[in-house]
């Protein structure tokens, strides 16, 4: 993507040059074929890409324009927040169909809210005409520590930010041909990145982080698989929106809050006070109980199983 | 995207599983939410993103599944060499119909062997349904001196890299229903990023460069105007393939070649033993004549028009 000076004439370009306008100091370094960052000393890089795709993550009326460029941005700035890095530059590659196009200053406000609320300049991009709706938003971090998934050991304890279950009854209710509750809407349309929240948690002694898109079992599930542990999960401690069960709790994707171990027990008021969100603890973490390491729920001492979690390809 | 470890169950995550498996040595470390990666000490980091999708930017028919996979690729990690940068990692977003899931394989073949080709591992990437095929690059590099293309200075040298004309020969013949020739439709399939070229190039003087994608003249175009400079290209010194006329050759997009202003000349005989590819001084910078500076052609000190290239959104 290119800026408003070094563009030379040409439709893309004006519309593009008219992206970086409505952005404005969001925009940051737009004009060269790629753009420059810089790292700072003694911190690593983190990448990562996300996808949003008409049709496969929403659909036709269930989220404004601005809701849907502010969730793909959010999505993705998600996982910057699970390996507890400070958000550095988003870059959108952005496939819009003919009749999408009115609508494209609205999704591009959106991605611009998602950019100024987590201080991540828009730094590049991609344009592109297509027959379907869909935006591949890159986010650039840094942490001098990383945290990943896979240094959960025996003993730590298990956490999750917020309440789940919001975009979990969200979806439900639009598939059902019903309107969600205003609640469930807003989880689903303008999820939180849980990323100030997560360099706290790091300071406080946090071994591993996922964030919750697949869903809590499943992603804690992942979780367990990569620090080859049992992650067991307290189905009545879960943390559920009102109108959500524990069971739909534990299931619902696309949440992006943050399942974290930690060394210790934490104070669960004092970061609620700092962030305004819950932090709950939901379980700990054993010795593989089978072969294969994995996220178990229980309740009331005898396991639950859950249906498989959410999954593109099924 | 996850790997073979850390990954739970679940059809996407086998599809997931299996591309890393046929990547080998290509994929690192993927399996965390993002990709972990140090930029080398006194460099900048250099990051650009690229879509390549189905029926806007090749058609059903035109390339094999790993052609697909490698120029989008090489398309992306041209971006860096248009900096100079050289390249430290891919990642990958594909969106994939259910039509094109038998071809999947061959698409990650390609991009493996573009990152096999120019030491750019795969570190993460997003795997998604859609009904169309897209695939979004972003490449991350570094240089300790990025070239921009702002940097042309009245008195500068024009360089281009290759032989033009293929690609746009290759899109004509298809477009006509013909088949375009082996050499053209070797350029359009497999288009190869100047990254090792830029390196010399920038370590000999290279003021400003900016690779060939909409076309030599816009993309000449670009850099004029980035650059508030006139870049005059003389047609008849445009390095053209045969079968491809010098208008042919200075309209014809995704080329991938470099355009480069450059301080004095160089040794063009030295560049093409060293690379395989020729250098070809076609121009020379000048102050701009009126009030936008603007790239032109000249033919025997005549201003020759032609028409605009390459836009997505026209």
């Amino acid at each position: 993507m290119s800026d408003s000076i070094s563009l030379g004439p040409g439709r893309e370009f004006d519309v593009i040059r008219d992206l970086v306008r409505r952005w404005g100091e969001s925009a940051r370094g737009i004009g060269d074929d790629a753009a420059i960052l810089d790292v700072p000393a003694g911190c690593r890089l983190l990448a990562s890409t996300d996808a949003t795709v008409e049709n496969v993550h929403f659909r036709d009326g269930w989220l404004e324009p601005d809701e849907i460029g502010y969730r793909a941005a959010a999505a993705a700035l998600s996982d910057l927040a699970a390996m507890a890095a400070t958000p550095m530059a988003i870059l959108v590659a952005m496939c819009v169909p003919e009749k999408w196009r009115q609508h494209l200053a609205g999704i591009a406000e959106g991605i611009g809210q998602a950019s100024r609320s987590f201080h991540a300049p828009i730094t590049g991009g991609n344009l592109t005409r297509a027959s379907e709706l869909s935006l591949t938003v890159t986010v650039l971090g840094y942490a001098a520590h990383p945290l990943g998934r896979d240094g959960a050991r025996v003993g730590d304890v298990v956490y999750v930010t917020g309440a789940l279950g919001g975009p979990g009854c969200a979806l439900d209710a639009w598939v059902s041909g019903r309107q969600p509750s205003r609640d469930h809407r807003a989880r689903f349309a303008r999820p939180s990145p849980r990323i100030r929240e997560a360099l706290w948690l790091a300071s406080h002694g946090a071994t591993a982080a996922i964030d919750v898109s697949d869903g809590l079992l499943a992603d804690a599930g992942h979780l367990a698989a990569a620090s080859a542990v049992d992650v067991c999960i307290e189905l009545d401690a879960i943390p559920a929106m009102s109108g959500a069960s524990p069971l739909v709790a534990a299931r619902s994707g696309e949440e992006y809050e943050l399942v974290v171990t930690m060394q210790a027990p934490v104070d669960e008021h004092l970061f609620a006070r700092e962030f305004g969100v819950p932090l709950t603890r939901v379980g700990v973490v054993t010795a593989p109980r089978e072969h294969t390491p994995r996220a178990t729920l229980r309740s009331h001492g005898r396991f639950v199983d859950l249906p498989a979690g959410h999954d593109h390809f099924s």
